[in-house]
């Protein structure tokens, strides 16, 4: 039996560095503590750079996109034609991600991990396709597991992309019309939780919708209740571009790059990827907290404290993106800022 | 009788660019109110600057700093003598707001307007001193009328100068040992609270401490009980800094250009000058959620929702900085995104 590449070893945050970017914080010319969380940050990433004094400038953005059988049942405000419309526009700079990255000076790629619809493949957009589409797993699992597997695959390709790019940070987006219900249906079954507690509008459904979405999901987790990992469950309940995510996550964490989560989608990703690989844990820094509400729960067992909650639901990374001049900001303030000593300032 | 020129006209934002920017939000490539407060701030921006298409490359910071006579009481954890060092380490580069206006390419000023030393005046701090501080507010008034009022007119000054630099937006910081004290007081009287149900450890005081500078606060607010205005508020309690920011506040609105209010101390400044004038308040924008306790009430009475709380409590509008980034995005998504109709993506 061969080994699986994402059992493959994760380092450790690197102790000392983190604990030198702590000294620092503590000279600098302000009360201590006093900058809140973008101390954190920055010393969270002077662990996770290895050096104490961190910086953020090259972010490496890959979006994946596909489509999910479950749409059959009805569970979005949008027809699945959007999917593939969004990754052109993607491609051709209009959308909320393409705008961000060019902001960011970040590279932008957008990856076909399956759309339903096969055009050909849209200028700008690289092609990984496992399948036109998930299969609807309220008839039985989404995929198999070796297009799991391809999937998985996709998502470590692009972050050796990134680590080739030289990025010191890694976001990933994802674009998938239906893609809530797979996510939710993920956390779901994780975590334990009834669909009724972590069911939600997505992009838009009214009351009657949001319902009729948790009897699909319920449906959904009693026909694929026998899951035995994580991975398995991402086979079962999960969609193309959410097994990306996952795989890119745990192969960047592998390459010694964290890895910015954006919102609900994102973090049922790196929820399934850390349940698989628990050594992925200390690499994802979450970002921001969605107006999705069975966000919080995955946040919660994510441990994690977002940086921003500007009620933001849009997903394709945006979330993540727009977090990063936060810190950059950090890192500048922590690299940039007079010491008491040198700049002759008394201690309290 | 003159009018005093905080009484001169302030113009109501524009509703029909306003309008034309909530249209265009609407007709972007995502679900509507999926970018939450990015959308928000995008079209508050563009009633305030006029246009539909509104843009904030260029921003303004003035730091006013000045002493405080409250100090004797010692409510403070850091020497008095900070002030004016942490005044040479701006000018110097080496504060917080130093790095962060380098990194968003704004103008910084630092004005002097009355530490306790005159020390002659170090390079790159504009004088605009009014007195070797304020006078100790538990024994009489901070400052006299016509000190408040030269106050008032180096803010006003500060707003001038942002406008012929052709400033989109101002941000006005603070440093003054002693100031939280000044401004609990001020935000005591203009709210009618108890100092026990808004004092904090500004810069890092102890529990005792705390107590000790309500008890400060609660004979400072019994000395000076006979104030009929916010200005004179301001006089009797305020600090010459704060005043300097209240002025600039106002000023800054005359002239058309909306102000970014940084933590605890910007925003009482910013809470008396709107008491004083209401038409002020479109012009408001509050960024941040200080981790100063009293903070939550001066925002509640603004009716402002900032669009962070990352815990900062450094002030030097250090947070109203580390925003505009955040405003930057939400203005580049508002311009730069596809429509539905551009991009050929269906709607919902």
């Amino acid at each position: 039996m061969t080994t699986a590449w994402w059992q493959e070893p994760i380092a450790a945050p690197d102790a000392e560095a983190r604990a030198a970017a702590a000294a620092r914080q503590n000279q600098l010319t302000k009360p201590p503590g006093s900058l809140g969380q973008l101390e954190e940050i920055a010393i969270r990433l002077a662990g996770l750079q290895g050096t104490a004094m961190p910086s953020l400038e090259r972010v490496h953005v890959t979006v994946f996109a596909a489509d999910h059988g479950v749409v059959a049942e009805g569970v979005s405000a949008f027809p699945q034609a959007v999917t593939l419309e969004m990754v052109k526009n993607f491609a051709r700079g209009g959308a909320a991600i393409s705008v961000l990255a060019r902001e960011l000076g970040a590279g932008l790629e957008v990856v076909d991990v399956g759309t339903a619809t096969d055009d050909g493949g849209p200028a700008g957009v690289m092609r990984a396709r496992v399948a036109d589409g998930t299969a609807n797993f309220c008839d039985g699992p989404a995929m198999t597991a070796d297009q799991c597997e391809q999937a998985l695959q996709a998502g470590r390709a692009a972050a050796e992309r990134a680590m080739a790019a030289g990025a010191q940070a890694f976001i990933g987006g994802e674009m998938g019309i239906g893609n809530t219900t797979a996510a939710t249906a993920l956390a779901c079954v994780i975590l334990r939780e009834h669909p009724r507690g972590v069911v939600g509008p997505g992009t838009g459904l009214d009351a009657a919708g949001v319902t009729r979405k948790a009897e699909v999901i319920e449906r959904a987790l009693e026909r694929n209740a026998d899951v035995e990992t994580p991975f398995a469950a991402l086979a079962a309940l999960g969609g193309f571009e959410i097994a990306a995510l996952a795989g890119a996550y745990v192969a960047a964490a592998q390459c010694g790059i964290p890895s910015l989560i954006d919102g609900f989608i994102s973090s049922a990703a790196a929820l399934v990827a850390v349940r698989q690989v628990p050594e992925l844990a200390p690499w994802l820094i979450c970002t921001h907290r969605s107006a999705e509400p069975g966000h919080a729960k995955v946040l919660a067992a994510l441990e994690a404290e977002p940086l921003i909650d500007l009620s933001m639901r849009l997903g394709e990374g945006s979330g993540a993106a727009v977090v990063v001049p936060l810190m950059r900001a950090a890192c500048a303030l922590h690299s940039d800022m007079a010491t008491f000593a040198e700049a002759g300032v008394s201690r309290g």
